[in-house]
């Protein structure tokens, strides 16, 4: 598998998950501000809505959407356990990996941390900050993850809150979403993952700081 | 199964994809602005977000997020062959329905058809129009559905391009868009329950105009 990615964007909940299951995988670096793969290929001729996650399986399919991603890299590595079986828990799951994607990601983070996003739309994204942490909150609360164990929609929230600081929301505000949070950065699947992007992120904003 | 639905809101397309089953269902009006049901109840009590669709499952499961409570009714019916069998079909089913909900639905329509958003939130979710419609574009060129028969994702497609005109955007400007739209709206169980809810949004729109 190839996983194409920029540091610390979503595609940070697949390689989580790839690490999660010892899963033998490539990491393609993609420049998510030009659209670039490292050799100067537009990125667009394999990616038509040009984001990260892409996945390139074994037998050369080219997938995107997390949700797909995720799943398909838990139906791959099944030793890991990283989804439930088909059935009430699998649906489960896909509840929460929905949520995250259109409530969390899409609703809320993908405004509050686009540069190109004037004012009113960020407050707009604000309004929408409250019901849907205090869902996660009541849910949180007691538990140690979003199911019964570990899966790839802890990964995938986990990797949503990692964008909390830089929006200037205040995970604090809801404490079992914060604790839950702290206590993810400290599996070592994460924190391995976190930590090379994280240094990722800083080479990629000292080389455009210098080129600018 | 009892689905909660508002009328022409995303939960359509579970009640197409029922209706496609032949499904035994019931059908729940939520009143989406004052989130109450018909009997005055709360409706957050049971939906925390206080959104449509919920499926309350024959085990009294609440099943919410479209992705999942569309998969749900896909494996609940497998006679319908609503979603493809485990493996890379899957996937793709997984891939599109995360696209249609994050791309489409949340980035574009959510805002388009807020009457609470601000101006400036209706042009940023219009900037978002071109990239995502081509994309949609490029791939039903050619094709009848979405994958290789139709599935959940087709009811899912066809419930949100429903809202197109009421959002200023003009489908012909993306003719295998607007074509394959105006395909699906001639499908047995989408034009019943097209034509279904519409009367019930009919209903609705005049009890509050004269409540008004």
């Amino acid at each position: 598998m190839n996983l194409y990615f920029a540091p610390l964007a979503c595609s940070l909940a697949t390689r989580i998950s790839l690490y999660e299951a010892a899963a033998e995988a490539q990491y393609t670096y993609v420049d998510a501000q030009v659209h670039r793969l490292p050799d100067g290929a537009d990125y667009f001729a394999i990616a038509p809505m040009g984001q990260v996650p892409l996945l390139e399986t074994d037998d050369g399919m080219l997938l995107s959407e997390n949700s797909a991603v995720l799943q398909y890299v838990a139906e791959s590595y099944p030793q890991a356990q990283l989804a439930p079986a088909a059935g009430p828990q699998r649906a489960r799951l896909q509840q929460w990996l929905c949520f995250i994607g259109t409530e969390l990601h899409k609703a809320i983070f993908a405004p509050l941390l686009d540069p190109k996003a004037p004012p009113e739309v960020k407050a707009y994204a604000r309004t929408k900050v409250d019901l849907r942490l205090a869902t996660l909150q009541a849910h949180l609360a007691g538990r140690e993850f979003l199911l019964e164990r570990f899966t790839v929609a802890d990964a995938y929230l986990t990797t949503i809150l990692n964008w909390a600081a830089d929006s200037d929301v205040d995970l604090k505000a809801w404490p079992a979403v914060f604790e839950y949070y702290q206590r993810q950065l400290k599996r070592p699947s994460i924190a391995r993952a976190v930590g090379e992007e994280f240094a990722l992120y800083k080479e990629e904003q000292a080389r455009r700081t210098a080129a600018a």
